[in-house]
């Protein structure tokens, strides 16, 4: 099926309630956006299967949720304050300020993009992208602190007392589900390049001489999670190794999962290997040891990191176009999300067929209150059946529970499918359990580590 | 039984790594924690057993996340750039600055608590909490933003957007989980207060009318559902209405539910009467309607809106303080946590009997991986059974699995309850899901709201 443009799933979004622009009411705020009722429900879901995957269903990784906000010793050891920043270019005439590499020539020789003057841009200056404030009650340089750019500091940092309290053996990883913040100087493309937004980002700890098998192995692992966990089509996903020039200053090799976004193949997620670098550059920022004893080779060695790190709102994004189709049936078209169960925004409508029958309304809120102990179940009687249906579609929830007439007698109801759209009668008492065994059902179970045999410590 | 003393609790969050103090290896950061593996598991059960009860379980709440930076205009309708704000004074002589009602008298009176002076303390000035930032590429007074204080207006400013996308009538909510940030001068008692802390907030939007009936519910619900849903000692919380002077600006009512924490009985979770306040504020601000058509009275009304918010960290530290106990056994102590099973971040460790025979770890391995589809599983043989047992007390772990010798022949292992120390033995194959009933058993089914009859709409 053909992927929807980026308008289509922006205003989906806003109708339906995943996604406003943040402040909206006082005309928005560039670069951040807000969840709604159904946004907020699909990225808890994609955040618990990835916790799930990388944490529950793993004997070596834990988790950690560490600070937005760190000692800035942090970003200075961390190379975030003299690298993490954008060639700038200000215009003397209008005061703007442009992404160098958003310029169409030399800032010397093309005309302002804005007011169209010549000879007014400046040379580029580099531009940090980090959040900065103060802590405390003075707002001077000694109280200046930052928002992260990234969480994967907040695990550096804390790699020797996580390792010491798990008693850990490499290789183990620890993962984290966060927010960090850039002032991106062009944000843009919804939700895909924002100022505020989430990561997920897991640091796995390996011997050096391991290095390569265990890059070659997440980059695997994680591709083979969209697919199969999350339910991607694998020919709108690909994988490209990141140039030497294009490698950050951490990095000795990266490779990206790219999605076919609308604005063409972009940034999912990326594999790094960070290698020595932050654990090194943080036991001599900090004079502590982020070392491990090599029983084996009777000696300390500081662990190699390959980190697969994903932005949950590009994630979100993701799901949405992915799951996105208008189709033509008989009589009508239809939108639908073909979310996998687990990770519809609501799993189950519970609709009586007539609204204006008490004894139906009756049996379907029962329904839909057992149904909500276990799960995220609505009930909805304010439109004709065959609109009810396309709601539902639109927003992918995966089942709907009719109540009709015949449930007076036979005391079952209709269970409709998302995709398939077909129908089967069960028994009221079972379509609980059989609601949670279809949404259990789609869950993704994992697959093996290459070293499964050996077991946690 | 007694409850245990801060250091006590604080030693117990570092040795077993539920909280570590931030960026420690650069020596901390005042106010900001990090949340170590166990701590993570605890804190995320906290909230998703919240969710679950405002969002899930009900039908007249929904959810949203909104971003932490706002458009700096909701900061000044809401009042918090004005009203926001301690009185401080600063010592001329050694330049430090003090909370005024932390000082023992006026400030022209007394000496100064650091440096000793007299006479060098400048009399109060007002000190606003907000932490301050710059958004987009220049650093000037248009670009200020601020870190939220409260989630709370996230949810007013998207007030009609929901109540739009959702088509809902009075009374209905929005709940919200995340970060919020103050820049307190003293923040302490470990993750009480914080500078970076975690709210979990739900307006209530009622007629005006409903404004008392629904004040007197929350506060019943959200104590029934500290003592029901997270099991704290009924005993150790009582409600405090607010006094007229200590109202915030925007409250017209508030009750405190406090815990008996060690320094003495303070704020666990407030329901506020904010009555139309905040409504009425972002409409003149906006010039955007935010009414309600209430069409029994044929009119547009403000709602009024009740808030029960909490602070996510200080309940992981009441859940610490609340389930902390040292018992005297027949032959050694011991420390346990007596976490409901739900909310233990370990649900169940498998413990092999004799680790020298690899049948029994084969066994318990294998048991550990069928465990990790279903929860949070652990396995652990690097000591005998009575410290691995202790470990696990001490964490909170409800469940303990034993594989021995007899497993080999009777293809069963032994179920040992943390609390009453009882063990069972059980068939391999059925201890998976004795363990999932066991822990989905202790959850919090919830408890009817006044007008449940009416239904949803």
């Amino acid at each position: 099926m053909p992927a929807p443009n980026m308008d289509v799933v922006v205003s989906l979004a806003k109708r339906r309630g995943f996604v406003f622009p943040s402040s909206e009411i006082y005309g928005g705020m560039g670069g951040f956006w807000d969840y709604g009722p159904l946004g907020v429900e699909l990225k808890n879901n994609l955040k618990a299967a990835w916790w799930r995957s990388m944490v529950q269903l793993r004997d070596d990784i834990v988790g950690l949720d560490a600070a937005i906000v760190m000692n800035p010793r942090v970003w200075e050891v961390s190379g975030h304050v003299a690298g993490f920043s954008d060639p700038m270019v200000d215009c003397r005439n209008c005061k703007l300020r442009f992404r160098a590499e958003d310029l169409k020539g030399p800032p010397s020789e093309i005309a302002c993009p804005n007011c169209g003057q010549r000879g007014t841009l400046t040379e580029p200056r580099k531009f940090n992208l980090m959040f900065k404030t103060h802590v405390g009650p003075v707002e001077d340089t000694a109280s200046v602190a930052y928002l992260r750019p990234e969480t994967a500091q907040g695990i550096f940092v804390n790699f020797d007392n996580v390792a010491t309290v798990t008693r850990r053996k490499l290789p183990f990883g620890i993962a984290q589900v966060g927010k960090s913040f850039r002032n991106e100087i062009t944000p843009g493309n919804f939700i895909f390049r924002d100022r505020e937004f989430e990561q997920m980002e897991m640091e796995f700890f390996v011997h050096p001489l391991d290095e390569d098998k265990w890059f070659a192995y997440w980059v695997a692992e994680r591709l083979r999670w969209w697919t199969d966990a999350v339910g991607v089509a694998s020919d709108r996903l690909r994988l490209r190794p990141h140039d030497a020039d294009e490698l950050s200053h951490y990095s000795k090799q990266t490779t990206d999962i790219e999605y076919a976004f609308p604005m063409g193949w972009s940034e999912l997620e990326g594999v790094a290997d960070r290698t020595d670098y932050d654990l090194t550059a943080h036991s001599r920022g900090s004079g502590k040891s982020l070392t491990y004893f090599d029983e084996a080779a009777g000696d300390h060695v500081t662990p190699y990191v390959i980190e697969p790190a994903m932005g949950v709102d590009r994630g979100v994004l993701t799901m949405l176009f992915d799951a996105y189709e208008e189709q033509q049936l008989e009589r009508e078209k239809r939108v639908v999300l073909h979310l996998k169960p687990l990770l519809a925004p609501v799993k189950v409508a519970v609709l009586p067929l007539l609204r204006n029958r008490p004894e139906l309304v009756e049996i379907a809120r029962r329904l839909a209150g057992d149904l909500r102990a276990a799960l995220h179940a609505m009930y909805d009687d304010t439109a004709s059946i065959g609109k009810l249906y396309r709601r539902q579609d639109e927003i992918g929830t995966p089942f709907c529970v009719t109540v009709d007439v015949d449930s007076l007698t036979d005391g079952a109801a209709t269970i409709r499918e998302r995709d398939s759209m077909t129908q089967e009668r069960v028994a009221l008492a079972q379509i609980s359990g059989r609601i949670q065994d279809l949404v259990a059902g789609s869950a993704w179970t994992g697959t093996a580590r290459p070293d499964e045999a050996a077991g946690d410590a």
